[in-house]
């Protein structure tokens, strides 16, 4: 030890930004480790893939972030195992990195919850690359209609988008006003009938956004429905084809896209903290977000599972993550500067939801029991978001798509490419794109 | 035939786009045919190649230029056929589309010349795919320096450009630019130094940008190599390894990056027209762009092997597709309108040259001898290219961008995403993400 406490923080999302901009002014060094040389604003990912906004909106460079915090390096890895005796992080390429303090805050990934054909069928949206994948395939389905439109008769044009929270809520909105103010543009006069195309919201429970106030919840639903969204609550997927939806009970929609937005589990990572772990592996923490059995580790966001004082767990939300970054940090930085062991426990302060449906329509609920719904709600949404989006450059540049979106309801951002497109790719092909060389 | 001439375009390049324009008010059915859903703006790929511009930002959607324009239909496909006897055309996914006039402008590919190694190892930049991969490919070197330093004695961070042309100009420049201005800052305090990279521009003629003036060749070179490009002129590549570049006379450079710029030869599709071709497998077309044999067909663009006059070929550049474009819609519409046969020759006016080779640097050279070089041909330069942007949008984006990178120069779009990238892309694996699905 050079006598500096160094500190390893595992993901660049909401908690581990927190966190090393949290250690600003600790007497520590910082590495942060993560396998994307990006940040990513997850809360807009689901604009990205109904070509609302382009991929580098949402994303801002680690090493830019931290360009001015001189006590900040990154380093682009996976991480593989924890060596809890040396203290040491073994990194994807082969080199162990040693740390005084560990800071784990590598997210969650999709999951499937075992229902057969998810895991190959189902389009994800967690990361920037499930969102320029189903943004190409969405566009892609439009493509392909065109090619032979046969296709809509077998549900080709069929949009099933699964799990009612804020993520699903908000994909069928935009994709519904995609479809209705952009794409019936676009394929005017060709061969597909774009008004054919239908957006299917499918969510377990009986109602949409099921922690809000039942009056936010309907007015989601209403929103959504005069919007042409198809609702249906109270049901669940049983399997999934290419091709198909089975519903529990039996009804099988015909449908060549299905968006999984019903649930994350935690990345396998967490089997490797050797730790008990708690509903979809998420891991069990201590009240100070240390991991059980080693105090030198924290886990923190969506990987970790924390008591809400109430019985459950704090969601998996951008303000948890954060706030829980900024707690450790606190720690951290008060046990560099001596002040010994601190186990203060960690404390959320709820500063409210939103989901946006689509264009002037959202619900937002505030402490206090202040409830906004309709333009209100969705001007607050658009302002903050803005205003917590990282970095100058992404807020103009989201600032004049959204400005040119709403004035001209076109979507400058509906192209289809990355995610392994090359040279070769062609309508009905964008799946086996991922497979090929663009060289 | 319903009365109305069927013209297939052949690509929804500058020429493509000019032409379906000039067609606007002419009594014709027009579809473009394009395996990209997007027009590109090539003039600025090596700025996506570079982190200077997002590849959203050089693109834009087909079906959205011509929502306006009701006689044109658009078809995302690849190509594969002409039948000239039956006049039908056939697309990749099997169908055969009939024609009255086709006019293909389906662009270029890169030619290696036979030499060994290129096409395996070399980077070309003629599409957009083709940037987004060069840019992975950059950052992703650094990064692998970062992990591990060894590789920069290796040639991990030397950067090849082949071709002195405009487009090998401008990448070099812009490398040179990225890596003094950005990566050295997002850098600092890592493993690697960053100023151990190092670009090298080869030419095989003795001057730098052959058809320009001695002087803005001079004002080329010595810009560059102010700004740390070694140049060699009069030298070739003789063989490319993926860590070697191995020179004609023996020299021997150690380098993990080749840029192609050194030339393009016709798409495999200039054999399916059974036409007579040129160098690099241009077809040779008659004086009114027709291709010979078959009146009904035009070939223009890059594809098009187009006396200039004096002895050589028209080069391939924007101003000679657009024009060749409008040159064809002319004769198409007064054929169609009942003039009979029009070989109206295609007269093609030169509007100049231009070259950036970085910030407040660049040469162009105007008709009548007029030429400009340093910050008054740059500013020419940004002008010119905001102007022949496609779309409000675009333009605003890219002013933005711009604007952004010469203020702080920054460089936002330094992200490590698409083509192929998915969830396990890891420093030095970016070739592998090629063929890595990101489910």
């Amino acid at each position: 030890m050079n006598g500096r406490t160094r500190v390893v923080v595992v993901g660049a999302g909401f908690g581990g930004l927190a966190t090393a901009k949290g250690l600003e002014d600790a007497p520590v060094d910082v590495t942060i480790v993560d396998r994307h040389n990006f940040h990513t604003f997850q809360p807009l990912l689901y604009q990205v893939a109904t070509s609302g906004l382009n991929p580098a909106d949402v994303a801002y460079p680690v090493r830019g972030i931290f360009q001015r915090q001189a006590n900040v390096r990154f380093r682009r890895a996976g991480v593989t195992a924890v060596d809890w005796d040396a203290g040491t992080l073994a990194l994807s390429q082969g080199e162990d990195i040693p740390f005084d303090r560990l800071v784990v805050s590598a997210g969650a990934t999709v999951n499937d919850f075992g229902i057969p054909g998810v895991a190959e069928h189902g389009f994800p949206l967690y990361v920037l690359p499930d969102a320029v994948r189903l943004r190409n395939h969405i566009l892609g389905r439009f493509e392909a209609a065109d090619a032979d439109p046969s296709v809509v008769d077998d549900g080709g044009l069929t949009f099933v988008v699964v799990g009612g929270g804020p993520t699903g809520v908000e994909v069928a909105g935009a994709l519904a006003e995609l479809i209705e103010k952009v794409l019936d543009r676009d394929f005017r006069g060709s061969r597909v009938d774009v008004r054919r195309a239908h957006v299917v919201l499918v969510e377990m429970v009986d109602s949409l956004l099921p922690p809000f106030h039942p009056s936010s919840q309907h007015h989601a639903r209403t929103t959504l429905m005069r919007r042409g969204v198809e609702v249906r609550t109270g049901t669940s997927v049983a399997e999934v084809t290419g091709t198909r939806v089975r519903l529990e009970g039996g009804d099988e929609i015909p449908c060549h896209t299905l968006v999984w937005a019903a649930g994350v589990k935690a990345v396998p990572l967490a089997a490797a903290l050797d730790a008990p772990t708690g509903p979809g592996g998420r891991v069990s923490v201590e009240p100070d977000l240390r991991l059980p059995g080693h105090p030198e580790a924290f886990v923190i966001g969506d990987m970790a599972a924390i008591d809400d004082g109430e019985g459950g767990l704090l969601p998996g939300v951008a303000q948890v993550a954060m706030q829980g970054g900024h707690h450790v940090a606190d720690l951290i930085t008060r046990e560099a500067v001596g002040e010994g062991d601190v186990h203060e426990p960690f404390r959320y302060r709820d500063k409210g939801s939103m989901a946006t449906i689509g264009r002037r329509a959202a619900v937002a609920e505030l402490p206090g029991g202040l409830r906004l719904s309709g333009t209100p709600a969705w001007i607050s949404w658009l302002g903050l978001h803005l205003l917590y989006l990282m970095g100058f450059r992404n807020r103009v540049s989201v600032f004049v798509n959204w400005a040119w979106n709403y004035l001209t309801w076109d979507r400058g951002a509906r192209l289809i490419l990355g995610s392994g497109e090359g040279d070769t790719s062609l309508p009905g092909e964008d799946e086996d794109d991922e497979a090929q060389t663009s060289a």
